[in-house]
């Protein structure tokens, strides 16, 4: 099948681009210096192709991620760097037999995962993003708590979030630094082996993590494609041309609900984006498309896109669809 | 089942504000004068019960909203009020026995519908929103070549959605009055019974047609709320919280992947939410909630957030879990 004749709107995967993508950073963190976060394509086919590229151990946002993962043979070594507070489905996962390690940052965690069954666990350290993490200085203790109550505290993770897309290049390692000093202080008082971090956006910036969370990279979005960095757009929206009024505009089949939208607008090459609605995006360039035409749009956030597809579609140079992905990680 | 037993994110219905949105609407325009638009459920659960109060014709926004409202049962009088470029799925569900109308607004999308075997048409007017319509002065042209092709033209349609949250209330409808004197002049070149158009923002003022198109008003949502209409949000978002910084702000797991974000961010009763990340989201308030409470999140914009869900569940006074609906007209 050609990518036209794909009921739209459709992910499309460029082969080449992601063969790029996971061959790069493959190059750049080898191994377990990279542990893949799931979170950003939500697609086991995708997981399983990291893991080929020497990538054993994977990063979660949620259960089913877990879940999923363990279910489809890549349970090896999973991480949920996100804090929950029934972990009882953790557990059975733990019981089936994969190593699964979850985050914790508060007395309730800790005790949330001894009473689930998970036996693993990183102490989660507020690094400076306003989201889940102790205190650096509270990890000590919390790690002491985890050990009187059984558990292995394997290390400690801190996401720096909030530099991501930071500007200058420079800055952006300037200020991980000093992110990381409060992580590698933290780290010292926790103990373990594991130092975990970082994303897309600092995985070349970020030297003293044990190993980097990033996930967006293989799929790329066109937010961290303005950050210059070596990872292509590979992938896009597959959407149809289903209205033109001839002087001003023309509409696609590509809204809101195919398309993550808190980084803005998607972006549709030589034209100019003007607004999205529930099931169309609204533009116009110099040459207007005919009724019928394909076009692609490229998404301004890829994690949030993903979660709207049911499945992903992998396209060779020619179109040609040479794998279809079902997205079988959405939802929790 | 309680809602607090709910795994979480979890999309919760009120029974009471549901039904009271429900019942308002069918006493304001009974029977056929309202074609509730299932975009913004996609739950034929919840449809059913549309129907129940009277409304037999739907309006759909894709081809598997269709698909499924004919596989329900709900299929008496299905207009997708869309172009599509393919309508071999909907010439299919004609076959099967509903009654299908599509919307049309270009040649191609006339010869579409021939070409799918559907059978029954409205012109799609363009009444000022910048998406899909004809020229108001091209729809009688565009009516009599459908008819010489074989459809039935049963009159038109034209969506003032630019209006729908336009304040204050005399403008919305002054400026209503204009787009619908457009529309009412392509339908005395069209012919046909039907003049379909307007939403939740519009349906008390829009009192040319002569079926409204709204979907809000079911669940509702805080964009439509802000306009004073006598519809209540009966859809919030359960949450838990899962990361407590002591002396400044919250984390609970309701984020991006569960909440359209075009609108802005969601609302939590008497806290100020500061921003959401792909599963979380982060605010702060005098009293800050512990660790493992539950919360609710009230989405800015329904139809977005409806569609990242696998289901809803009703609940009644006392929080226990009424009934559970599959959001089952998802994807494309």
């Amino acid at each position: 099948m050609h990518s036209s004749e794909l009921q739209t709107p459709a992910l499309v995967v460029d082969a080449t681009a992601l063969d790029h993508n996971l061959t790069t950073m493959a190059a750049a963190l080898p191994g377990a210096r990279l542990r893949p976060h799931v979170k950003a394509h939500k697609t086991t086919a995708l997981a399983a192709l990291q893991a080929a590229h020497g990538h054993l151990g994977f990063t979660c946002a949620t259960v089913r991620e877990v879940e999923g993962l363990a279910a489809a043979d890549l349970g090896a070594d999973l991480l949920l760097a996100n804090e929950v507070v029934d972990a009882r489905r953790l557990g059975a996962v733990v019981a089936a037999g994969s190593r699964v390690t979850v985050a914790v940052d508060s007395d309730e965690t800790v005790d949330a995962a001894v009473a689930g069954g998970v036996r693993e666990v990183v102490i989660d350290v507020n690094v400076g993003l306003p989201r889940c993490g102790c205190d650096p200085r509270d990890a000590g203790r919390l790690a002491e708590r985890a050990r009187r109550a059984g558990l292995v505290v394997r290390g400690v993770m801190g996401y720096e979030g909030h530099l991501m897309m930071h500007q200058p290049r420079e800055d952006r390692a300037t200020q991980t630094a000093a992110c990381m000093e409060l992580l590698l202080s933290a780290s010292a008082d926790v103990g373990g082996e594991l130092v975990s971090g970082g994303g897309t956006g600092t995985f070349d910036v970020n030297t003293w993590v044990t190993e980097i969370q990033a996930g967006s990279y293989a799929l790329m979005d066109t937010a961290y494609c303005a950050l210059g960095l070596p990872f292509r757009q590979a992938l896009q929206i597959e959407a149809t041309v289903i209205s033109v009024n001839p002087s001003r505009w023309a509409v696609a089949d590509c809204g809101l609900k195919a398309l993550g939208m808190d980084h803005g607008n998607p972006t549709i090459d030589g034209c100019a984006v003007w607004y999205c609605s529930d099931e169309h995006v609204t533009f116009s360039c110099d040459d207007l498309p005919t009724v019928g035409a394909r076009i692609r749009v490229a998404p301004a956030h890829v994690d949030p896109t993903v979660a709207y597809h049911e499945r992903m579609h992998v396209l060779g140079p020619d179109g040609a669809v040479v794998e279809e992905w079902a997205v079988d990680l959405r939802g929790w």
